[in-house]
């Protein structure tokens, strides 16, 4: 518990003064005030979360947890639980939906075996952090012990440290997990107080009948785990996963490190409401990357006030969102940098009516 | 009219087979089928509309096309229409949204004055394509002759076909025109059947008076020109403006030339109705940048079939909304050109339930 708990003294909220100073240099820039909408708040957000009035993006980085799940068992997942670690081996050679869109972003992407049910024995470009070989199965039994969730977390932890030192100036959040929808649900309906069936979605594709499954599955575990929802990190513990345990670590890690962090889809989300039920002023450093179809979604961002930028029918997850999602932030901030002031074009700002 | 006759001759509707053919290749890729929602259907529109099995975005320019609009002498524009060439200097110089956002979409920006009230003299880097110098004050007598209108949309699909030409693979428009909400609003009125205060917005910022007055300069304007609703070109000379006339002209070029076109905001939604209302099969070669602020947009883009990419806020005009939504349709044809399929990468496929 120690990396935890002095990471959360580090982390303080924005300041505003910094917000306001840089909404008025955006407001002097040739355009009608105001008029660049979501990239104006990304900017100011950006200056006011690194505390730099001309903040750099030029390292990014993606990272990609993997992790298993015991409650593949039950039959909650349309894929075989092998296709995590094949995946895995999918992103190292670059052939996956993650390579191909943080490749677009300009960023990295970093694969973190948390949690995969799988030998990866020494193979290079991955990094090696298991603390679990996949959770417990969350229907019949905890699926992580406390002490396990917290080392999840401060596996994320410890890697945002490691990349905020060599200068890496944003970090996306991404997973990759047969079955991994599952324990988000269960989190979803635990910490924003809705049922279990209106955080529930069909994940990668399962049929009608499986989503009655799915949901008896996960009210079933609920009930037999009684997770404390004033307690994030028990939450975490009785019904995993590592990878979003990981994420929590990332958004915890990134706040304390005053870098901004781009979350991604359904399964991050969760990681990010983890990581804000334990420390609310994380929320100053997200972005919300999109409006995942997943149903649970939305409650969640409701809850940590987050507005998703992108709403493009996306569920693959991987940090998929978020990478496309860090090519508008940027855009935000090359407008703030990049763009001309009335004076300097001679444009006249003055407003007739 | 002969340029825009043969132009409309070689309008085609895209190929169903090919969006099929397409989806079959996304749908073998390493991912839940569907699951890269509109990126998928980027991808799928871009080898129909391209008929090309692997298609290339190296070369894209945004078209930013220029005019000034006697209306604005009504006083429905909160800038003087001294900032339309100012603005000119200030693209040509690379300080405005339009430059930013289009050198980080890695596009090139062509400038069009097509009817501002200013002589630019010979200056360097300025497409000099101009046919009017303003339009006429429409709450007063028609924009433009019908000869003129006919001339802006022939100076559009001329530059397309330049463009298209020299190999460039995509296009998007833009504009700059003080008052061209106003002519904008008239259109979508005229166009999608709605009473003008249903389609008239604030603009680059007016006030609520301003606002009612300019509903009732438009009104009075249609009142005394009568455009033909059943006859865009009439339309677009009654009310204007030159760029407006442009921007359905580079649409038409577009789908002549079979090369996929990205339509900004309110304004460009207007001059892709006129020629949608010349030719409907337009549509299959437009692609919606978002969703702007201006209350008439949604009502134009509802008419054409066309879903917003994105929906960040914004109401600056110029193309800025293209090069971003430009970022998305490349990610999405990335995905399609890049990603591995399920027997490269050795993953299962095979769905369980």
């Amino acid at each position: 518990m120690y990396l935890l708990n002095t990471t959360l003294k580090k982390i303080n909220s924005v300041n505003e003064e910094l917000l306001a100073a840089a909404q008025k240099h955006l407001d002097n820039l040739t355009k009608p005030p105001g008029s660049l909408g979501r990239l104006e708040e990304f900017a100011r957000r950006l200056v006011a979360i690194t505390e730099n009035k001309s903040p750099m993006l030029d390292r990014k980085v993606v990272f990609t947890f993997a992790g298993d799940h015991g409650v593949t068992a039950e039959g909650v997942s349309a894929y075989p639980k092998e296709v995590t670690p094949q995946m895995v081996l999918n992103f190292l050679r670059g052939g996956a939906g993650i390579n191909v869109l943080a490749r677009h972003a300009g960023a990295e992407v970093a694969v973190v075996d948390i949690g995969v049910d799988h030998d990866f024995g020494n193979i290079q470009g991955l990094v090696h952090a298991k603390v679990v070989r996949g959770t417990k199965n969350f229907a019949r039994t905890a699926a992580m012990t406390k002490e396990e969730a917290v080392r999840c977390i401060e596996t994320g932890i410890s890697i945002a440290n490691g990349y905020a030192k060599k200068g890496y100036m944003m970090f996306g959040t991404g997973e990759m997990g047969i079955g991994n929808t599952t324990p988000s649900s269960a989190i979803a309906a635990v910490l924003t107080g809705r049922t279990v069936a209106e955080v529930t979605g069909k994940g990668t594709g399962i049929s009608d009948e499986s989503l009655e499954n799915k949901i008896r599955v996960i009210e079933e575990g609920l009930k037999l785990n009684k997770p404390d929802s004033n307690d994030a990190i028990d939450v975490l513990a009785k019904v995993g996963g590592a990878e979003i345990g990981g994420i929590a670590g990332i958004v915890l890690g990134a706040a304390a490190n005053r870098v901004p962090v781009v979350i991604d889809g359904f399964i991050s989300t969760a990681g990010a409401l983890i990581a804000y039920c334990i420390e609310p002023k994380t929320a100053d450093y997200m972005f919300a990357a999109h409006n995942s179809v997943e149903i649970g979604h939305k409650a969640m961002l409701e809850k940590m006030g987050l507005e998703p930028i992108l709403d493009l029918g996306l569920r693959l997850g991987e940090g998929t969102g978020a990478a496309l999602a860090m090519l508008l932030i940027e855009a935000g901030l090359k407008i703030y940098k990049e763009m001309a002031t009335f004076g300097e074009a001679g444009v006249s700002a003055e407003i007739v009516n």
